[in-house]
């Protein structure tokens, strides 16, 4: 598991041995049962998480609809970076959709590192970079495209969300009712 | 204007004397003419920002009308940063308001700034996160607010704009016609 850590780490930054245990030791870990939320909107969230196995969602609930935001597997970073950086309330709840295992790197614990290791500014750098990317290409894919579009790309691009997530979600996050996609699959095959 | 950037500089990170002289070394200095472009959109966006002094817009166009997404004035920084990052065509137009002079960070410097000085890093990361929080609430406001309730944001929040930009880039700003804002100004008056 922290071969794994690290392994991770290195595509982000080039980090010492020593460096790498610094900030290895401030990890915290947990562990998600399917379906136990990570994170509960109406809460600031204050942690990123690093999938280490298993796979989470983040939703939002609006109309008493959930309205599924993305999807993340092991080896990925995620956090609710809008109330992470703004600290107000999350309007997300995360969850996680099979058991699911995940080193914490709390904000304090970041803002710290950011101090002691000014190397590792580059990994707060990225995942910045990463979540301007991520909420970019999000609000044009459901302004631009259409659902068919929208799942075509998944099963190009994230086969592993066709595998491993009930469709029901799918659904959520295409923004369409489970019989339309329903159609959609059989369309296609 | 060496003081002015270098103590812009020091509210996101602390550099030696040193690490300044070569930060400030990488950076190229210009004019703009009132209502002169910094960037066409179809081009990629490859440079930073530093308003010196004066004032920039940048504008989308769709259905062959502007709208306006942001104004920037002295001591900010601005890039299509959704450019900058994919390097892919920029579907802004930056613009002087009023006659402006900038400073250049390539993003061929960036990058070797990054590698040269770590500390530097920070500099990026408060770029990405302050891109990422600049989209968020401009997508809040557009979905969230009325046109009056972004106008009176405006005139609490953001004096200058009312001072010195044009009436009718606020209006495109608001996404409103000038006579909808000549409206809301009789009303509030």
């Amino acid at each position: 598991m922290k071969a794994f850590i690290k392994q991770n780490m290195s595509r982000y930054v080039k980090l010492s041995n020593e460096e790498f245990e610094r900030f290895y030791a401030t990890l915290k870990f947990g562990t998600f049962k399917k379906r136990e939320d990570l994170l509960v909107s109406g809460n600031i969230c204050r942690e990123a998480f690093f999938i280490i196995e298993g796979c989470i969602r983040y939703y939002n609930v609006s109309d008493g609809e959930e309205h599924t935001g993305q999807f993340f597997f092991e080896g990925s970073w995620y956090s609710d970076y809008d109330s992470f950086l703004f600290e107000r309330p999350s309007k997300q709840t995360i969850q996680a959709i099979e058991k699911t295992s995940v080193a914490i790197l709390s904000k304090a614990s970041m803002n710290q590192l950011y101090d002691d290791l000014p190397r590792f500014e580059r990994f707060g750098r990225l995942m910045a970079e990463n979540a301007f990317m991520g909420l970019r290409q999000r609000t044009e894919a459901l302004t631009q495209l259409s659902a068919l579009d929208r799942y075509m790309r998944l099963v190009e691009n994230r086969p592993k969300v066709i595998q491993r997530v009930p469709q029901r979600f799918i659904a959520s996050y295409l923004g369409i009712r489970p019989q339309s996609l329903s159609r959609i699959r059989k369309s296609i095959t």
